[in-house]
Formats: structure tokens, sequence, C-alpha cells
């Protein structure tokens, strides 16, 4: 069923021990895309300025990614970003960033996506997410991502999203701030307490853990990657995976979630395998299933 | 089948937000002979001082530890551990250390334990843990426990230990520091190479990892707790619950060993739920198998 995202598009520049990607094509709404392509036809709503290098018909080419909702503005510049990740590629620095196009107003979602089942709302101002959200007229399963920029600085408006949203994925240092408590299960409980339906905590390495209020509980270790190029995008691809495969199912019960959760984490260890989108442009689905069979063969006991 | 453990018994002060357990009963041996006892007669070598005040039948009663092993030094002090652990538990520093009986020759094992077919060497000198080994007749599946101290001290004993033993147990930075590898999945591998036929790396409250040297590999997340109260002794009883269930088991296969980690995880899970030992103490085995059950779930999908 239809899949929409709203997220950022950008040129980012990255650093890790492994070398430097210059103004490589980046953004939450690209990562999410590529890894939700695997599973379901995207619809991706997105800005950019007249300064974007990148071909999105090449960039998506043989994936059902619709860009009827990419917006290009003449006046405007693409969002970049910079960061170094360092030597155990757990810590990043961002070392520069500009917003352009993500300081001014939110792009619409036209007509024919507004139809849209499944929507997943990247990491932006709540209060932009509500809007955005608000353009869908019956979404089946909304999810949305934040950071501690909102919770600490927009708590009502967050308020009002989690009780909007089905389902909210975070890392677990926005979970423990949202929560106001260390212990992740006990987080957990208490962002269930804000009436959102479910969420999905990512520790990066150490895997991810999914809660919903029925007292349901999945705890999934990270995909043991061996080589880890380049992190950026692994959340959002994890978002992808996790969306695009709950899309593909039309159904959002917590058996569907937990299978979600594990392919969003099998598309996050192919996205960190190389730098950009490298890692995911060069994988089947195919390669998908076959390391989902590998992962679940990993923790079975 | 017979287990003996040689290792520590230690008087503990310990200090968590939850409060103080003032001159508490602690060392590996205890915790590791707690754990295992759920699952396999034990026999417990280590050493203790005069001023030790612990009364070790009422310690163990209802479980079948042998204390035959159990060597009372009238000249000699105990060894006393004084730690506090920090608001998130991640981290503690140790206050206060007095070796005593530990700086002394290590006990020797009875020669009514020189039959046992699953040892396990708790942390000390590698040249130590090997002394001890070589006076069991016939181990059939021996593991130790190692830490920075040797590893980067006494390199040449240590290698000549993992060439002896058939597991490793240690905890992730130990894992990283001995293979000089900060990724855990190729730290593995490393330490496979060095000779020993599988290596448990323990992450705390993000899990384990588990390979052998015919290419298996095993993850398992840590049991969620919601309480923790005091994390000291989780690594031992982890290892105890884990060569507990092997040496019920009988058995060394991968198979095996994936039951044993998780055997491991449950039982650690139980001793940081309170001070001291009293998390093992009012445990069942019927909770055992409660919550092995309740983990294999949170981990199905």
């Amino acid at each position: 069923m239809s899949l929409l995202v709203t997220g950022s598009i950008a040129i980012d520049t990255v650093k890790t021990p492994y070398g430097v990607s210059e103004d490589c094509i980046g953004g939450s709404a690209v990562y999410f895309s590529m890894a939700a392509s695997f599973f379901s036809p995207v619809r991706l709503v997105g800005a950019i300025g007249s300064d974007c290098p990148f071909d999105f018909d090449e960039v998506f080419a043989g994936r059902d990614v619709d860009l009827t909702g990419l917006e290009v503005r003449q006046h405007s510049k693409t969002f970049r970003w910079m960061g170094t990740y360092f030597d155990d590629m757990d810590d990043r620095k961002t070392d520069y960033i500009e917003l352009n196009v993500l300081a001014e107003d939110p792009p619409k979602v036209p007509v024919s996506f507004k139809d849209s089942k499944f929507v997943f709302l990247a990491n932006t101002a709540p209060k932009l997410q509500l809007q955005l959200l608000e353009q869908i007229e019956e979404p089946m399963f909304a999810a949305a991502d934040t950071m501690d920029f909102w919770i600490e600085g927009h708590p009502d408006d967050l308020s009002m999203l989690l009780r909007k949203i089905n389902c909210l994925i975070i890392n677990e240092d926005e979970a423990r701030l949202l929560a106001n408590e260390h212990n992740l299960i006990k987080a957990g409980e208490k962002i269930l307490d804000m009436a959102v339906g479910a969420v999905v905590i990512k520790k990066g390495e150490s895997g991810s853990v999914v809660c919903d209020a029925s007292g349901n509980t999945f705890i999934l270790p990270a995909y043991p990657a061996a080589e880890v190029k380049d992190p950026t995008g692994a959340g959002d691809s994890f978002a992808g995976g996790l969306m695009g495969y709950i899309a593909q199912a039309g159904k959002t019960d917590f058996a569907t979630l937990k299978t979600a959760v594990a392919y969003g984490t099998v598309a996050a260890s192919f996205t960190i395998s190389d730098f950009s989108i490298n890692g995911l442009t060069k994988t089947t689905r195919h390669d998908i299933n076959n390391r989902l069979a590998e992962l679940r063969k990993l923790v079975k006991f």
C-alpha cells in the first residue's frame, strides 16, 4: 500500500576513517526512500534548491519512488551537512550545517498523495510534522522521528504529535531524554504513556527495542557488520525498511512490526557498509531477504 | 557432570543509587557457584582468611556446592573490594581494594576434584589459571575470564592459557583490547585466531555475542531488566549459568553453547535485581526457566 515520506534531501560531506565523501547525496527522505522501495512504492515529499546536483530519476532508477512531491525552488539552496566520524564510528560531530530550504515553508503534500495510508515524518519541527500529517486524509499507520532539540525546546508540540501518530522511532539517547529515565525499558513505558501506540528505540550497534501499548516487547540485536564505512543514514534506512515492510504487509499487528524492525535492521546494515547511498544502491531485495534469514538464524536458540 | 570453579571469595562493600551494601558476600567464585548450582553440582576452589564472617553452608543451603576446596587460612585475611556505581549503572569505580589472600599462593585443587570435566577459571593471573587447570586430569570443556591488567601486562601467559582452554568469556572492552580491534565481530575472529575454540563477548545491557572456530555466531540481547539495583557479579553469574548449563547438558556443541549463553543471561538478570547474591538466593530453577522462555519469546520474529 501507499507509503509517503516527508524529510530532508541533503548535499552531504562525510569524513570517516575510511575516507571522505564530498557533496554526496544524503538526507532523511533519500535514505528512507531508498530502503523503503525494496518493499513498497514510495511517495517522496521534500524540497531542494536550484543548486542541487543530483538527478533523482537516476538516483531512484529501478525503484518505485514517486517524485511528484519533490519541490525544486529556483531561488533557494539545498540543505547541506558536513560531519566527521571518529575511529570507533560511535560518535560523530557536525562540522557544518546550512539549513537553506529547510528553514523555509515545508513542501506541500501533492493532491495525488493525500490518500496515502502509511506515513513517515522524518525529523523536523513537530509543528511541521503535524501540519504535514494533517494533509493526509485517512492515514492507517503514521510514524515519526524526532531529536533532542525538539524534545527540549518544543515539548508541547511534540506531545501533540505523539497523540496523532501510531509509532515513534527514536534513538536511545532521545528516548532517555524524552522519558527523563535512563533505563530503556522504563523509558519505553513512559513514552507509551504519552499516548503513542508503539515506540521503537534504536541503539545503534546494540540493536533495537520495540514496545507497544498492549504490553508487547521485542528486542533485536543489530546485524553484526564487520565493515562499517559510513554510518550516515543508518537510522533513516532503518525507518525505511521498517515502514516499507509494514506498507507492503498492509498490516500493523505486533508480529508484523517485529518483522518490520528486522527488515529495518537489515536495510541499515547495507547502508553503513559504504558511503552515502552506495550501500543500498548495489543491494537487491534478494540480498535483503538473505540477510534477514541470516539475522533470524543468528538470534535463534 | 562435575563442574569446578576457581575464583575469588570477597567481602564487598557496594554503593549504588539504590543504597549501600556493607561487608556483604561477593567474589567471582561465589557468584559463579550460586548461578551454576541451578543446573549442576559445583566444586568450589577458593581461599579466605580467618576474618571471613560468612557461613558458607548457609550461603549455599539447598544447593549442591562442594566446599572441599575452600581453604580457610588462619593467618590471612579475606579479599576485600569496595566500589561505587553511578546513576546510570554503566560505570563503576573501585574505591578500595585489599588483595590479602589473593596475593598469596593459590588454593590447591583437592584430589577428589581432579576428575572434574567442566572447569571455569575466574579472572586472575593467567599463570595461576594455567597452574590450576594443569591439576585437572581430563577436562572436557574449560573456560576462563581475564581482564585488561593481564591482557596488557602478561600477554605471553595469556596466549599460553588461550591454547589450553576451550572458551574465553570476556567483556567487550577486554575483547577490543585483546584483539586490538574496535569492531567486535572482527575482534571475535582475531581472538579465535589465538587458538581458543570459542569466545563469548559480554556487552552488559547490550547482551552478548558468541563465535566459535567453526564459523558459528550467536547474538543475544540482555534480558530487559526494568530494575537494576547492583550490577556486581553480573559477569560471573553469567559465566555460572553458562557453564552450569553446559555441565548439566554434558555437551559442548554450538546449539548447547547458545542455550547456555541464554541461561547465563537469565542468571545475570536475577543477580542485578538486588544487592550481593540476594537476587540469586531468592530465585528458583522454575523462575530461571520461566525467564528463559520469556527471553526466547522476546527475541523471536
